[in-house]
């Protein structure tokens, strides 16, 4: 029998302790659910570009969404922390739990291709200034081959910016976003984005101010609520819904239980049928 | 038609030139000949480490062969630079090249699975000592289902360590003789082990010293005169030829055509019909 895979991205941000939800995710494969995993390191990298004296720096779109700086030398940095410390890390950790892991980059393969942008417009002290030499993009297309092959062969695919251009440039991606894409590909049914945060808040500092729903009614709530990185979370949960994803929770990965907790709804839900 | 893949191993010594080899390469696997890329890293880890304060340091066999002494830190450094910095740069290049790469450490999938030394006899100072918490070992399996599926589908696989144990302990592994050792997993015909000296030198000192070939007669002399980490290339030449592989090329990665040199044999050839 066929099960659908499910796709769990697990954010990068600081604060965030893996080691309880790698436990669950292996339980859950153990069961016979097929899963995707697909993780971060923005936080690790910023630690590691500090102690070798390279200054992180972000950019803001002029509509407030927020992405790394990624000249060679960072990009670099940023292959060694997600492609080499953290994947191999969760890797290391699900094998030793009975899950047959396998790290992937997006450039591996070439599982997420996309376009590098050759000019990215950003708020910088206040004006508007155009980026030309930035190593960013977006993914455009998903390698759902591969993806299929592993997942078939009982493998679980453990994937993580960056992607690749066509002509065969590394580009950062987001990886919610990257997720999102992914989900839609395999013909997920599931897609959980979960980080530091408890969901889409209507006050980032309350955390009770929770909006469970991303309805029709309360779309536009959660737009106007998300702020910096979680603007990219809900972009990603509209991608994949408009993608086909049945059901989006954007969630906590951390505390007991945190991706049991965000099936059973605990966190912002997207669904299909909202559409 | 199946064409028998081919396994070239290039070193991570300092002064290792890699993009000129990597063009040979491309243009080989362009040509229609399935290619298992190895490589090393060990010049990259010492700077790395050196940049971060973490002292690299050596253990010496009482038999003379060498290895990283790798506990936890200098493993997630050692993970960064094989894993991240590295192996997606030649990943990127392959790519760049319109070779379909796939970047895989040897605990991806359980690629390579071996044994965790769990004592080490080593010289310090002129003592044997033992050491018992070292994260190393040996390759003892390959899984070339996985490779064979990806070669099957015009993939190249560019493998690096660490392996893994069945328990799920990222080990650090000798890259020669897992290329050795993935060579005669695969039934290869052929593995270049290529660094950045011209093969098996008389004396290390006079690069005229070569030893041309490592037959039955030369075999004792070829041992004596391999030091260091020239102990492990000639170790994994003799495992790969005892594993069934037709030719071993001990030889140079740098310099113009330094593939296509080797494969005419320039450096120090081990062959089967000598045993």
């Amino acid at each position: 029998m066929h099960t659908s895979p499910i796709v769990i991205k697990i954010g990068g941000g600081e604060g965030i302790e893996i080691a309880p939800i790698l436990a669950e995710i292996a339980q859950l494969v153990r069961s016979g659910q097929p899963v995707v995993l697909v993780h971060g390191g923005s936080h690790e990298t910023n630690v590691l570009s500090a102690r070798l004296g390279v200054e992180a720096r972000f950019i803001t779109s002029p509509s407030g969404h927020t992405s790394r700086r990624t000249d060679r030398a960072t990009l670099e940095i940023f292959e060694m922390v997600y492609c080499g410390k953290i994947n191999k890390a969760i890797v290391e950790s699900l094998r030793a739990q009975r899950v047959d892991a396998i790290g992937l980059s997006g450039i591996d393969g070439g599982i997420w291709r996309g376009k590098r942008k050759d000019a990215i417009r950003a708020i910088e002290e206040g004006r508007t200034v155009i980026i030309r030499d930035d190593l960013t993009g977006t993914v455009e297309h998903v390698d759902h081959d591969l993806l299929q092959m592993l997942l078939a062969n009982g493998r679980t695919p453990v994937l993580t910016p960056p992607a690749i251009t066509d002509e065969g440039t590394a580009i950062n991606v987001d990886a919610d976003r990257a997720a999102a894409r992914t989900a839609a590909a395999l013909g997920a049914s599931e897609l959980y984005l979960l980080s530091n945060v408890p969901g889409v808040l209507r006050d980032p500092a309350n955390a009770g101010s929770l909006i469970a729903r991303a309805s029709g009614d309360t779309l536009a709530t959660v737009r106007d609520a998300a702020k910096g990185r979680m603007k990219n979370k809900v972009l990603a949960a509209e991608e994949a819904l408009l993608g086909g994803v049945g059901r989006i929770v954007i969630g906590s990965a951390n505390g007991a239980n945190a991706l049991t907790r965000a099936r059973e709804g605990a966190g912002t839900v997207f669904e299909g049928a909202m559409l």
